[in-house]
């Protein structure tokens, strides 16, 4: 029985390049960003006017790739597994948020960094108790007990502190309910609340609480705030940086994992799009503040992704770049239009120039879509009935076959897979970072880093 | 207009660690071989008895990636591409061998070696003049122009020389032609020659040429010779080693590619493993003789591969490993049976447990083809009528489609796709090749150590 050891690769090289553990550490997860998305990333934002295609800033930082498998026999892992190996260093079954088999909890990051005397934060575009944020800040048996979870939000507490000082992303419907509300026990405890991308700007100090969606943050390719994820992330940062004993914020692009699931490339590149800002102010922060440690991963990848399809040696952006909003967003719009708006509400959403025999495809799809939910949908699609689910969840997967068609973007599952993710990382430290391991190595490092002080 | 420029984040933390240039350089192409690939002969090859996962060679030596797409619109390179990239540092158009857009000759890493003196050597597990060893030895304007690219190995000279000093593979169709037998002339030229196994464990010195198969060899998993790409670097390695001014090696996986077109999951093992032993020969080669440089990457990702499908959080490797053959020789060994004998040899061939359905859907492809092909068929596969060939292709469909669905393997195309490729490197100058990078920066390093003696 061998463990899989951390590649030595650089580390045996490079004795007289060890650096003292960093001050601050910023973790950045995409969750589902497999490799794949990178690639699909750097050509989808590429300038078609240009020969060469332009790097990202994901080619600037990759610095390593990491194993994923959870601690049961599927290889395949979940987000709460995944987000356990991360936040832990040690794997879990999958749907555990932090605790081993028998329900125990593991110490989190976030837990051993406040016991440091650190702050620490959360940022998330799904709701905060969502299992990735989730694995950071609260143990239970299963990722689904959203309740639950929200609860140890307040009540979990190392040497009588919250395990956070800053929590930004969605999640109202489960922070504010008629059984308790947390938000209000929160603001009790001296936490500044904000509800809106407004108040967010002016928070001022920490601890700060911002729920800025009732569940996740609107899709980014939907949405009418540019940048969520920058955004956050930014602020969090300043808010963070007058931590005497240093920081430890988690940042998650939540929903290239949705994108994924739904097999909704635009969708997907939208969010790869913000969690690139989101990197990019991370790393002006390195830049400017040396004592700081950027690492960057994915917890697993989704969708089984690939860039290419059919047969055909090609893959066109082009076709992904002109589609103006996510699969349901744009069935939305053709149920919500008359009969003879589609044709040009198609090509206005979309840019794709469909055969005579593809439109009477969709056309079908959509009268039966009608059929079942009318033609005005509830602004919040979250809790339709599940007969309206599914028939708006088929007239989606009839506007996502013709931009994978189109595009030629492959996918092969609506979960997710067991390939290696990308680890990348910017600062002193980031060769420690380099070559092959496992997802519960990256954790074991930075937990290694916080241990030190 | 930004040209990708190789990413300089180790090498700028490392001015100290430059090192001279090389004396030998082994390059290994997978081809075909993307990430999913190494992720997935990770957990291919694992020890289900211990917990953890054990690394591979590939995990050991895994340092970067290379973008691999083409000099056209397309992004998803073909093989001649690729490997022009890889062999000449200049990209251009799919189908191309090392010429560009005007089919003017690019300068190959062999020629600019043999011009230095060095000795240079291919090995390929396709038939030699196929599109990777092609474009290491071979100028064309497409890759299907088998003979003029065979008579290009003879005809094409650096200063009165042949391009390359050793070259094992398949190809005899080829080389041994009614027009013209090259193999005579290479003979005549001073080459010793093997056309089987035994014969090559008697090659004892430069130049020397193998063709051990018609085309390309059988494929590793229906291969009565255990691992012949290793035997082959083997032999290789120790023919070159007398070389003063040091040589040049491009040892090619080349038929990960063509399991990865097939969509067929245990054949693309079974190569993967065999390069792994070529490569661990490599590997151990470097360390002996630490004035060489071992590098190994892809010309591009086959299939669109990875590892879960179908919405289920899985994948099931003890099915991939119970399969004991290709699919079309699972195709072949089923119609040369009875139909009594199916059920018990399906079991012995596959080990996969089908339902009811499924067991009559098998039944019944296999009934089809044998209407089309007869209860015999002919040893050589390569030459079938077309007909022949389709009910062939649709048997070892309905195979497949059983081996990928229990494993949960998924496929996105059967032809190539645009992610990024994994680089592997040992030697001194193993840094050089870490982070992002694009193929043709691959090549320009390569290049550079050969242009410095």
């Amino acid at each position: 029985m061998k463990k899989i050891v951390f590649s030595t690769l650089f580390a045996a090289m490079l004795p007289q390049l060890a650096e003292a553990a960093p001050k601050n550490i910023i973790y950045m997860i995409g969750d589902g960003m497999g490799p794949a998305y990178l690639s699909a990333y750097r050509y989808y934002q590429d300038n078609p006017a240009t020969k060469a295609v332009e790097s990202t800033i994901y080619d600037e930082l990759w610095v390593g790739v990491a194993s994923t498998y959870p601690d049961d026999d599927t290889i395949v892992t979940d987000s709460a597994a995944g987000a356990t190996a991360l936040a832990t260093r040690i794997k879990s079954y999958n749907g555990a948020i932090s605790v081993n088999h028998q329900h125990q909890p593991l110490t989190t990051m976030l837990e051993i960094a406040k016991a440091k005397g650190m702050h620490t934060g959360i940022v998330a575009t799904s709701q905060i108790n969502h299992a990735t944020p989730a694995s950071f800040m609260a143990h239970n048996e299963h990722r689904k007990n959203y309740n639950e979870i929200a609860n140890d939000f307040v009540d979990s507490k190392v040497a009588g502190k919250f395990v956070a000082d800053l929590m930004f992303g969605g999640g109202t419907k489960y922070f504010i309910r008629d059984d308790r509300n947390l938000v209000a026990e929160f603001k009790q405890a001296g936490f500044s609340y904000a509800d809106n991308w407004q108040d967010l700007t002016k928070l001022s100090k920490l601890p700060a609480l911002a729920l800025l969606a009732p569940v996740g943050l609107p899709s980014s390719l939907d949405n009418s705030v540019a940048n969520p994820l920058q955004t956050m992330t930014e602020k969090a940062l300043q808010l963070l940086t007058p931590s005497e004993k240093g920081f430890v914020l988690m940042v998650e692009g939540s929903q290239i994992d949705w994108c994924g699931h739904a097999n909704d490339i635009a969708c997907a590149m939208a969010e790869m799009d913000d969690f690139a800002k989101a990197i990019r102010v991370a790393k002006a922060y390195v830049d400017s503040h040396p004592d700081t440690m950027l690492v960057i991963t994915a917890d697993h990848e989704t969708g089984g992704l690939s860039l290419g399809s059919d047969g055909v040696y090609a893959w066109n952006t082009a076709v992904i770049k002109g589609v103006k909003h996510t699969a349901p967003q744009i069935s939305r719009l053709l149920l919500e239009s008359s009969a003879n708006e589609v044709p040009k509400l198609w090509a206005t959403l979309t840019g794709i120039q469909l055969t005579t025999a593809e439109f009477a495809e969709l056309t079908l799809a959509l009268q039966q879509a009608k059929k079942v939910l009318g033609a005005k949908l509830p602004a919040d699609l979250e809790d339709l009935p599940k007969t309206q689910e599914q028939a708006l969840d088929t007239l989606s997967a009839a506007v996502k076959k013709q931009i994978n068609h189109y595009s030629k973007t492959g996918w092969t599952s609506g979960a997710h897979t067991a390939i290696d993710v990308p680890v990348l990382a910017w600062g002193k430290q980031r060769v420690d970072f380099a070559g092959f391991q496992d997802n519960t190595d990256i954790a074991a490092k930075l937990i290694g880093f916080i241990e030190a002080k």
